[in-house]
């Protein structure tokens, strides 16, 4: 059911000043800027071989992002699986015993369907499944 | 430089405990489960596609990911990149302007040669580097 790892999301106060690292240092590119309709965020991602990391900037304070990077400081947020059918997936995973953030799938970064399954579930690890993008 | 990402590592207090997630519910697979000599580490990796989660439970409570654990709980704990040369790619950041834990290689898990970036030159991410495995 677990493609790939779709990419791994870091909360940044700045995507491009977050960039330089990956730019500079790492040799790789920052590609996919945009802003996220409906999610308070601003996203770019660097293309790593099959998956991405994502940086990911809270637009409104009062975000779970902005919250996080708050709290814990600028750093690694969440990871995220492609799969063939988000809803699917999400439905398989409660079966399985899963604790659901999203019981239906919702539309994320680059126009994706996506779903969060809660931390409480997953060992501590903010987990997302999306579908191909 | 940078072929892929190698692994994602995941601070947990108990790495059969911790696989539950990953197998009953994502329907992967746990193998390669070691304790690492000199790291005070048992690991354990769960493939896909190209890359892996690696759980990581520290044995020595004075250990760096006891500590971890201990401050933020179980969780992301960093990102390793796969590079051809571990030596070559940390002389490489280091010349440009990244501060280094591993000036010079180490051995990690798996038998490979590994070098861990400090998280002030990279955004507040644990970075490692290493050679396939």
């Amino acid at each position: 059911m677990i493609k790939k790892i779709h990419h791994i999301a870091i909360a940044v106060r700045d995507v491009e000043k977050a960039a330089v690292f990956y730019e500079k240092i790492l040799g790789l590119k920052l590609g996919g800027v945009e802003e996220v309709a409906g999610m308070d965020v601003k996203v770019g991602f660097i293309q790593i071989g099959e998956t991405r990391i994502e940086l990911v900037q809270p637009l409104d304070p009062a975000s779970g992002v902005a919250k996080f990077i708050e709290k814990k400081g600028e750093g690694i947020h969440h990871i995220c699986y492609e799969v063939e059918d988000t809803a699917a997936a999400l439905r398989a995973f409660e079966e399985r015993g899963a604790k659901l953030i999203d019981k239906t799938p919702r539309i994320g970064a680059h126009h994706t369907k996506v779903g969060f399954v809660h931390p409480k579930s997953t060992g501590g690890v903010l987990t997302e499944i999306c579908e191909s993008s």
